[in-house]
């Protein structure tokens, strides 16, 4: 017993260091090879909020919640801290789920076909509509089929090319050409286990030292942030503009860069979503930076006049080819209406570099072993290239992707007005991805009982909201914000049926903060 | 077309640099944004054999015998080169297919349940025995149904904890202690895509400079110096004896550290798989060094007499407890006699660490995204915890498996026979893993030729070998070894049929070499 509680003490302590900057217990004395004066200062100084500690405080809530029933002042977490729509109910896509478990077991595949023709006629109990009603439509047959004609040894076993099964990456590329209209190469794609490998190997390939840096968007995913510390670079930010809905203005841009350079700081490459996008290829390409695009929400568009238009697109419509620009696109099957997190599949898009510097991506790549598990990589081909008008799924196949996604309207909108009938509470609209990011206005005795704390006022205010309600949001100190703003990240991904709890949560422990701290 | 003539420049110089080491063709005036001198540099010196130039060289011969038949002088490229068992022929275990595929598709194991009951007594085509002959024997439906119990929401598509689903990783400490007979906690488990995750986090975690120092022994799988050389600090070898077998010398080990602390590195940990395993422990213990042990292997034991002990059971045994030695162990679903390598699963055991070194380690886990997609994270507690006497798959899992080990074993025997009837070659048996690694005593005539092309003389014979007769070794270099030795690698993972035709064409290959060189 003595040892479970040391490992619980792990998370207590973390908890404890991160709400309240208490000097850490060393416990050099008893554990003597590595103490924290001896591991990589990089990592140390590297923070990661979407899984920091709001996130294992809400685990060790929601434990205690299982142990002692009634305990607490709530009876359920809601968690609105994360991406992650299927743990929240979501179904997965029948299609999808179909190709991918037939892919799976082959011999399925084979026996549909033999018992298909030997049963005809039989009408009690026909195998071929038992099968066909759990398990398959007519094109997920075929479709599986011609994966694992492409699959190497037909077996979703074996290990495939460093950048992911050619004909898989030639279906992406496929959908890319159709997507934009202009040419993909197959050779280009790394087929990756979620966005966050391709990120790290472009991290690893540019930055030197801490004289390299990476502009990145503020407020934005932690993941750059994170990546760039641990590879031991520079953040160069750049601030959107939360009044013209989280707008880029492109001389924010320059006026970063120019400062960044005065310092001696070599600006490598600028992460961004769709924002300004000629204005940025103009600039990435005449100061020589890499662009990252990050593109993961290309199919998470709600806004009725909004349609994603992918960075590559933009580029060779102005008329700029690979020699011009170096473009990698991120995409992710964790993110999209159909939120598939844990196949860990993804790709990036590798465009507009020399042979010697694609040869040592390519390498660094083998390396990480960066390329996706087999079922990431088939789902990824199958994202990009979904069912088309006259196929057995479509008509299934639409009316899930609408319904998600109109669902997820739904929810950014009734979310959104919460928020906004919040007191000193502003929260702009979701045009697309999975969040909202409300701004907090609150009052200066709330501002002096987080500071007598040490912890940032968002941190105080999410904690406290947690504490008092089991709803779990993300301090916006995580994702950067304008100095002396506060933020709370919150998904509109919890179940609909969800949602009404979840406003009357929030609006009444807003009114009790408020009450409490009001001036 | 041209584009296409550029990617495939890229192979083609790729090969040039490795195989003639002549100078880089600067594309720098065309790609102006980065360039091979505005890279990291740690990126530019690494190396990665295994998936190196003879592997590029490969897949564009095996390209050419597609579009032009006939035109090499052999029909088939045999790879030797990779551990791929599935890719080369080998068929999956039933109960792991079996168990996944349920898992990835819960709509059947409802549907099972609820045919059994409604269509007894239907004999003209039972569907439970249709279902039941095609996927499922009961044992693969309970597992999976308890599988999916320790899902949270059942699903398979969600996001799990950054260590991996908690009840999954409870069966695999289940599994730990019964293999060890020591306690294992699930809470030290992270489920890894693969090895690679673990050994970079571990090696983000101590490498803070070049003067920080990893044990390696040579040779060695390149993983390790690859991936020091990209997190920045330096490779301390060690040699083990060819003459005993690759046996490992505490001595060589001593004499290596001194002479490594002597230059100014602190030595922070030690790789290895198992050879004298109480000394080493007791080496790490007293010289606070972290032993991560390369435990992949753990399930491929051949020789009759030998037996897989954990180093986590052998450091317990002598009394040592966490407070005394950091220890990490590596398993990945990519080896053992199952072979599922791009299932993308495996694990880390962490123990011997303080609270607040774990909380680093979980916090790079995170950023890193390491834990692998749920198939392979459901693999590795199949993997853990097979089949016991009594279950209805035990006979054909252990036949299976069995089948199989016993397949390897032949097949290393014969292809070690081989080896050692040719002249100047040296081959020891393997008792466990999937190579051999036999040592060529070549003329100085070779050398001579090798020399006159700039390339090492195992590059140099691997490349002649694939050239002649279409089988794909890996040099030896790359694994490292005793300077002024050769080796080459070679897998007994290619089919058992196809071992004859990889004997005879090595065996005339050398002949004709020899007949070529010999002094």
């Amino acid at each position: 017993m003595r040892r479970f509680v040391a490992k619980n003490s792990k998370y207590l302590h973390f908890i404890t260091r991160s709400f309240s900057s208490s000097s850490l217990e060393s416990s050099s004395g008893l554990f003597p090879q590595v103490t924290l004066e001896t591991i990589n200062p990089k990592v140390l100084t590297c923070e990661f909020a979407v899984r920091g500690a709001i996130v294992t405080h809400a685990m060790r809530l929601q434990e205690q919640l299982k142990q002692n029933p009634g305990s607490l002042p709530f009876d359920e977490i809601l968690v609105c801290d994360m991406g992650n729509p299927q743990l929240l109910g979501q179904q997965p896509i029948t299609f999808f789920q179909e190709v991918l478990a037939l892919c799976g077991l082959p011999s399925i595949l084979d026996e549909v076909k033999h018992k298909t023709s030997s049963v005809r006629g039989c009408t009690c109990c026909s195998i071929y509509t038992f099968v066909s009603s759990i398990i398959c439509s007519a094109d997920s047959i075929e479709r599986a089929r011609q994966i694992l004609d492409q699959i190497p040894g037909r077996t979703t076993g074996g290990y495939s090319h460093t950048q992911g099964i050619k004909g898989l990456r030639e279906t992406i590329a496929y959908g890319i050409e159709t997507r934009d209209g202009f040419p993909s190469n197959a050779n280009d794609i790394f087929l990756t286990d979620g966005a966050s490998p391709g990120v790290h190997i472009m991290m690893q390939l540019l930055l030197r030292s801490e004289l390299d840096g990476i502009l990145c968007p503020i407020p934005h995913y932690p993941l750059y942030s994170a990546s760039i510390a641990l590879h031991g670079g520079t953040l160069v930010p750049y601030y959107l503009d939360e009044a013209t809905k989280w707008g880029l203005e492109i001389s924010e841009i320059k006026s970063q860069l120019e400062a960044a350079r005065s310092k001696g700081v070599t600006v490598r490459a600028l992460v961004l979503s769709e924002e300004n996008q000629q204005q940025i290829v103009e600039l990435c390409k005449k100061e020589g930076i890499v662009l990252l695009a990050d593109e993961v929400y290309q199919e998470n568009v709600y806004a009725p006049d909004k349609k994603f238009q992918s960075f590559k697109k933009i580029a060779r419509s102005m008329g700029y080819q690979e020699k011009d620009i170096s473009l990698v696109s991120f995409h992710a099957v964790s993110e999209g209406y159909y939120g598939e997190c844990e196949k860990r599949g993804g790709y990036m898009e590798v465009t507009g570099f020399s042979a010697d510097i694609a040869e040592q991506i390519y390498k660094v790549a083998s390396i990480n072993s960066c390329n996706s598990n087999i079922t990431g990589q088939i789902l990824t081909s199958l994202v990009m290239s979904p069912p088309k008008v006259g196929d057995e799924s479509y008509e299934v196949y639409t009316a899930e992707k609408e319904g998600i996604l109109s669902s997820l309207a739904r929810r950014a909108q009734t979310l959104e007005d919460a928020f906004n009938s919040l007191e000193g509470v502003t929260c702009n609209k979701v045009e697309g991805a999975m969040y909202l990011f409300p701004r907090l206005h609150l009052p200066q005795k709330a501002i002096k009982a987080a500071e007598a704390e040490h912890i940032a006022l968002d941190a105080f205010y999410a904690r406290r909201l947690l504490e008092e309600t089991g709803n779990v949001v993300i301090p916006g100190s995580g994702f950067g914000q304008v100095p002396g703003t506060w933020h709370i990240r919150c998904t509109i991904l919890l179940q609909e049926t969800k949602i009404p709890a979840i406003v009357k949560r929030i609006s009444e422990f807003h009114k009790k903060f408020m009450d409490e701290f009001r001036d």
